[in-house]
């Protein structure tokens, strides 16, 4: 496994296993003087796990983030910026009988192969959700540093199950609302429908999927490096990563698939001598470059593979079939836990982007940097 | 545009525009030994471009390959493989007037912006589909590599329009049949309709998505190097710099995501020794690693953006609204052009992931090298 | 051999062997809007193979440039550069005896076995040094591109054999005199004499080495990103690649050991509110970044390989010693051809580090764009 | 500073800062099974800073390795592997003096510029010499990998200021030697001079500097990618990113430019049907590629910039000359820390090339899988 790392100028490196030490990240490229405290990516950790839901798994995760280099006096110096955060309450017992038995849906058997059996297999290990942090972590910079530049990254549930968001939500209205449910969807009714599904799923031992949209808005015309880094190919190579992700499409999606061209079409307009379309069809990209709207992306997440119902499987010691039942607490649906992932992945590379296209420069100075040097001076 | 080149072992660098002197593209870490001649890169070729279609443009492109290095005595060296096509019958002067006018859905506008208006516009310049024909030249070679080890990259057309294909269409079925239908369909009767509704687009001025499935078969579990390339994220990417690709699934793909848990994992069983599972849901990528079990990814493509229905648009020199009408002879469908060009980019990609996973040599020995030097030795 | 791409902005892919169809080279990430034609890459690719020389080989080699892609309307568009060289008059049949006889000093047997004998051997094949016209051509680029910064590369002989330059040629005297001599050299006396020992060892069939002296003036400080892709170790990365370099040093280079440090460390003054250093055994270089002082750089170059004298071998096919003599044309001393070669290397590197500092737009507009645009609307 | 992995298949990102909270690195692509511990870390920690010497600084380091990521019960597990040493003792007040006053030498100049005056400037910050200690530590990994190939990495020092090693001093006597001197050189006799020659220069508040050699043993012939992944560009870029180096040889070197052809060309033997050289001009390195011989590698090192003599220098905040008198604890000459950093680095630029050149499986199975497996059954 030797694809750790991602982007090109702001170039995200993760490490850590679910049960070992950390889970960590190495951003490399981030510009100079950039303000950040452990603060602002303790805010983003916090997210990924909500407190009092019963949507997700109750494990209390407390992720403290630990930046180990790259800021100085509040501010990046340019040099590798290194943050994790430790693991705790880690019970790798639990585990111990799935060691040989990989579990149906999970990376168990595939990685078994490809580590020769000597993965570290231990909740998961490398493979767990909790991988996600290195993301998260990385995902908190990167909006700090894209929201200089008025650029803003939104993502939420817009179907659990078969539960699916109300066709009237608009932008406007998502940004307006504080969905502050425990789907993350900012369909107020279709949330309480989602959850209750949710907890019908979990009563059975079985769980359930969904579909996440994110929006990339005030991004600029001309971000994307075609041939083969378009903007869109490298939002969905970051979001396939993600574990779960099993679709990804933009704007209109599998949806243009069926349409004609005269309806797929997003005709021009101008708009105080600003250049719009009239639809988004697109979803913000096109020839692999974005055009101005709003990036427009959805990914589908497949149901959670850890479930208490008996499924078969494989005695990789003895070669026989067996059978398994995963135990433990375990996400009924992982979809609330997946949107601030999903929003991070993107900032991530609309911040690699945004550097390759020469919009960001190297050094910011958001503050003067002799008033601030004369300040220093005096202080010394 | 700095995003020329994708790959870590098997490095494919395109270059080239619709009306300059030529497409092509340089392969970097070919293994050496590979047998490969003109002939068998030239096959694929001509099937981008089927003959005697009313499905695709009639413009007769007879690209003709020419390998400018890398191949010696019928064998890849290891040096870079460069070869190209040179371009004919290009009639750039079709192309003035829409200079500055963006044609709505091609890459016209957000090009402009990246390039500062001083990209070549002609023919779509880069942004072109004939600079798939990079794709499939290296796609190719790639086949040949995967060939030796067993691997096959199979696609076709489920989707053209509205028009699906049946539901008993197996694997099985798709390999048997040669399907040599225009639209590249192996539902001979789903074909049929196809091929309908694409000329009914046509005559009324507006064209046709759809949606292409590819298998790759034999892929040995192991293959991936996640967090960050994994196996799914990588082909995802490549399909996403095709130009129209504006959605990719794998496996049940957006239908997990309403699936339940308990549906959706992929038990494993023991066939002949071999770990196989039940379903494959997961089209063969399980965290972001093969499983052994083929891989299954589709693409949607969107509907043809040259439609000659009057669209809005804006003159760019002038900044002000205007329309637009897309002449000259267009596909009024690409699907079944995407078919091949989708074929060598999941075959590219999974080279660069046999390589990488160490599951190449080198250098291939297929005739004993001391044979062959004996009889070198002789002939000289 | 699967590193023929150099850079990270400014990307060098290259390709082509001795006495196959031809060399070429791919350049990724130029900004778009750079004026270049082919005649300035004629230019420098003249420069290699000068005329009318008894120093080095006599074979008229005539390399004429071809711009396959990149370049619309005389300028660069951002998309991929391609350009080749086709080979001439390479008599291939020269080379058969040595199929199997690696020459002394040169790649032959080590590339024979990473190739497992499978490599093109004619004339070197891949590690001929012809293969540097790649370099030469992307050197031409990377200095129309440094040419708009005020940044000059300057390449020189200062050593042929044991023949060194006088001590009292300063960087002045150097950027004053046209040193049209043979070896390259900005000291004429010096020159006669390297000529004269060059010409004496080629009676002997014997080959002389030397020293090439390179200067990078206007750099601006700033430029190199350390800790792993510092300004020097990416210079010394390229110039190590130039076929026949054994040694690169900066500044003071190996003298420097024996300095103390109150001897060698370079001293702030200001000048014109500029700050310099009062003597430059840096380099120019400081902890991997440039210094603003002119980057001072020398490459050791080894005699030519190829020289009559009867010399000790292998034969490959039989595994018994042998003895070869290699016959026909071959450079006495290539020094004054690895000058220009020396150059394009460094200006590459340098406009890499350019670009990577966020010191070159990604769209140069020498010209406004608007004006541009006005005039070719009346032209349409 | 965007420039902080290097590497393809054994990639090294590094990171940590003089007087943050630890200096760190990341190995991603180390293949899985590599037996390693703590412990064999923390050896070649303690050979950086040797103890009980008056020939380096006195501070008392004690580096103290924490694997955080990557080896799972003793064996790595082929995700990335992090490490990190907690920085200690740090007295960052004796550097707020230097804030603004650039030390002649030191990367501080060019480093200000390119951080805009933001870095962390707190002992050299991100540029003092503990940033090799990531080295150190990726090169303990790299060391035990190559150990079971049976590739030796050797380094040592030849000189000091003026004193240099004596002619006879050979490869067998270097290895049968234990050379446990303060300058770590394998000629006793001089070894005494250099120190005394260390002391002396300490004695004046001045510095000294020298030559590293390196030898790479049994490193077999066919590693390294030309045209720009050449094992010596390889190496040479990895010595000149080390701190203090400014020049590299490889063989003969810079001798190699006054030999003639005749002299400088290695003959091919047969010695036990093994193919070996009769001298070794080229370093072990011929076109790129390395020919099976020993890699020989030299490395000038300057003298220490830190010293107690008054130099001059610029006020950066008030734009005037000053002068500076750099106090502390310095080292008079970082000749012997530099000795394994050397190692370390060439060991990982080897590893590197060892597993893209397929010579390394991504999985060890030093102890049989199986029998592994049955026994940790047992065991759970």
């Amino acid at each position: 496994m030797s694809g750790n790392s991602i982007g090109k100028e702001f170039v995200v490196t993760c490490f850590g296993e679910s049960h070992g030490k950390c889970i960590g990240v190495v951003i490399d490229g981030c510009p100079t003087g950039l303000r950040i405290s452990e603060r602002d990516i303790q805010v983003e950790l916090d997210r990924r796990v909500p407190n009092n839901s019963r949507v997700v798994s109750e494990r209390k995760e407390e992720d403290k983030i630990d930046v180990m280099s790259g800021v100085f006096e509040g501010l990046t110096t340019g040099a590798p910026l290194c943050a994790l955060v430790r693991n705790r309450f880690a019970n790798s017992r639990d585990y111990d009988s799935l060691r040989f038995v990989p579990r149906p849906g999970h990376a168990d058997y595939s990685a078994w192969v490809k580590c020769g059996g000597l993965g570290d297999y231990r909740g998961g290990g490398r493979f767990s959700g909790r991988a996600t942090v290195s993301l998260v972590i990385a995902g908190a910079v990167a909006k700090k540093l894209l929201d200089i530049f008025g650029i803003k990254v939104l993502a939420y549930t817009i179907a659990v199950g078969k539960v699916r968001i109300g066709k009237t939500t608009s932008v406007k209205e998502i940004l307006r609302r504080k969905f502050q449910n425990a789907v993350r969807c900012p369909d107020v009714e279709a949330a309480k429908r989602m959850e209750r599904a949710v907890l019908e799923a979990k009563g059975e031992g079985d769980s359930l999927g969904g579909v996440v949209e994110c929006l990339g808005l005030n991004v600029p015309a001309g971000l994307g490096e075609p041939f083969f880094d378009s903007l869109d190919a490298d939002i969905a190579k970051m979001l396939f990563n993600v574990p779960a992700v099993k679709g990804v499409e933009f704007g209109a999606g599998f949806r243009s698939s069926e349409m004609k061209g005269s309806e797929n079409n997003d005709e021009y307009l101008l708009r105080r001598r600003r250049i719009i379309t009239k639809t988004n069809n697109a979803g913000g990209v096109l020839g692999g470059i974005s055009s101005g709207m709003p990036v427009v992306v959805r990914a589908a997440i497949k149901p959670p593979s850890s479930i208490e119902k008996r499924q078969k499987s494989i005695d990789l010691a003895e070669m026989k079939e067996t059978t398994i039942q995963v135990k433990g607490r375990h996400d009924a649906c992982i979809v609330p836990k997946a949107v601030p992932v999903i929003e991070s992945g993107i900032a991530i590379v609309l911040a690699d982007h945004m550097i390759r296209a020469g919009r960001i420069p190297r050094v910011l100075r958001e503050e003067s940097l002799n008033g601030k040097n004369q300040e220093r001076k005096k202080r010394a």
